[in-house]
C-alpha cells in the first residue's frame, strides 16, 4: 500500500468532548487548554450550528461560539452563511461543531451533502472539535445519542473518524430512582441487541482525542465501555480506546 | 358524509399509558380495574412484542404478558407466531403492544406492513392498549419517544390514533442536577421548533383513555401539555385532551 494512502488517517487532529459546558462552568471554558492546542496555528474555523440547541437561530448560535473562539485568538464563521457550503467546507483551516439536536444536524449535513465533504476534509487533517451531538456524528453512526427524533434524516450514518460511536452525556444509574424510564445502560444494551459497533459512555467533563492513529480517553474521568456480548467496563483517563 | 364513515372514530376504545410498571409495583397492575374495563366480553388478544425491552426475546416478552392477562381471564398470542400478521390483526378481538424501543417496534410494524392494518382494525372498535413505546404508536408520529435509536425505520408515522404525540415517563426537570443534557422540555421545544403536533408529557402512573370522540386524561396525575410557541402548562387528570 503506497504511504499516500496512509498519510490522512496519520494526520488526524480531532477532540469529541461529552459537553460543551460543565456544571457551573461556562460555555467551552474547561476546554480551552486543549482548544488552543488543537488549532495551533490555526486563525480561523467555521462553525457548524445546524444542531441548534433549544431551537436557537443559526446566527445566534454562531455568535455563542464567535464570543468564545475571541478569547483563544480564532475567528468564527457560520457554515450557513456560505453559498456553497461543500466548498467552504474544502477551503477552511479547521471546524467546530456545536451540540444541540443529533437528528437535525445530520439531516442538515445529509440534505446539503456535506457529511463525506467533512469527513474528507478532517481525515485530511484539519483539526475538528465537536462537544455533544457534534461529537456524535464522529462516531460510525448517530444511533447512540441521547436526542430526541424530531426530523427524519435520510440516514443516521455519521462521519465515522473513529471506530466505534460515542453516548455524549452518560450517566450512571441514578440509585434509589422512582423513575421506571430505561437507564443509559440499558439503553446501550437494547443498541447492542441490533448492531455489534463498541460504544464509549463519555461523562461530561471527559473527552476523546485523536492524533493520527492513536485515540485516547481524555479528562478528569473514567468511561464506561459497551461492547457487544461483554460486561461494562471503566476505561482509565490518559488511556489509548481499545478498538 | 355518510354516517358510515363517522363510525369507526365514534367506536375508539383505547387506552394508551405513561409506563407498564409503577415504582415498586408489578407489571401492569396498577391498570388492573382499567384493562378489566377496555377488553370486556373479550377472551382472547394479540400482544405486540417488537419492541423488546433489553433486548428480550419476542417469546418471553409475550410470556410475560401472557401470565398477567390471565389473572384477567384473557388469552394472550403473540403476534410473532402468526404465518400471515397482517390476517391475525384483521381477525383479532383487542390488543396490547408493550414498550421497549419505539425504533425498533415502528421499524418492524412498517417493514411487515402491519401499521396501517393494526389502525384500521383499532380504528374499528376493537380495544387496544399501549404501555410506552405501545403508547408512542398511538399519536401522530414518534418523534417525542425517549428512546435510543437502535434501528433505522422506514418512516417516523405511526398510528394517529389520536390528534396529537404522547412522551410517555415525562421527567420534570431535575432541581439541583449537575447534568447539562437537555432536560425533556427541551427536547419537546426543540420539537416544537420544527413541528406544530402538540405534546402530551404523560408521567408515570397516567394513562389517555379514548372511547368514541372523547379523550381524556386519566390516572392519579396532572400531564404537561406543550403546544407550538404557547407556555407549557398542567392539565388535571379526568380532563378532556383540548385538541
Amino acid at each position: 500500500m503506497p504511504y499516500i494512502w496512509l498519510l490522512p488517517a496519520m494526520n488526524k487532529n480531532i477532540v469529541l468532548a461529552s459537553t460543551s459546558t460543565l456544571y457551573e462552568g461556562t460555555y467551552l471554558d474547561y476546554l480551552l487548554p486543549t482548544i488552543r492546542e488543537l488549532y495551533q496555528g490555526v486563525t480561523e474555523i467555521i462553525f457548524i450550528p445546524y444542531a441548534r440547541p433549544g431551537g436557537i437561530s443559526h446566527d445566534d448560535y454562531t455568535a455563542r461560539a464567535t464570543d468564545f473562539f475571541a478569547t483563544a485568538g480564532i475567528t468564527v464563521r457560520g457554515l450557513h452563511t456560505f453559498d456553497n457550503p461543500a466548498t467552504a467546507i474544502r477551503n477552511a483551516a479547521g471546524f467546530f461543531t456545536g451540540g444541540g439536536n443529533t437528528f437535525l444536524l445530520v439531516k442538515q449535513l445529509h440534505t446539503l451533502q456535506l457529511m463525506t465533504a467533512l469527513k474528507q476534509a478532517v481525515e485530511s487533517g484539519k483539526p475538528y472539535l465537536g462537544t455533544s451531538a457534534g461529537s456524535n456524528i464522529g462516531g460510525v453512526n448517530m444511533q447512540t445519542t441521547n436526542d430526541m427524533p424530531i426530523v427524519y434524516p435520510p440516514s443516521f450514518d455519521t462521519m465515522g473518524l473513529i471506530p466505534f460511536n460515542i453516548n455524549p452525556h452518560y450517566q450512571d444509574p441514578i440509585p434509589g430512582t422512582k423513575h421506571m424510564g430505561e437507564t443509559r445502560e440499558t439503553r446501550i444494551h437494547e443498541f447492542h441487541s441490533q448492531n455489534a459497533i463498541p460504544v464509549v459512555g463519555l461523562r461530561e467533563g471527559s473527552w476523546i482525542r485523536v492524533k493520527g492513529n492513536r485515540i485516547t480517553l481524555e479528562g478528569a474521568l473514567t468511561a464506561r465501555i459497551f461492547e457487544q456480548g461483554k460486561t461494562p467496563y471503566e476505561l482509565k483517563t490518559g488511556a489509548i480506546i481499545p478498538f
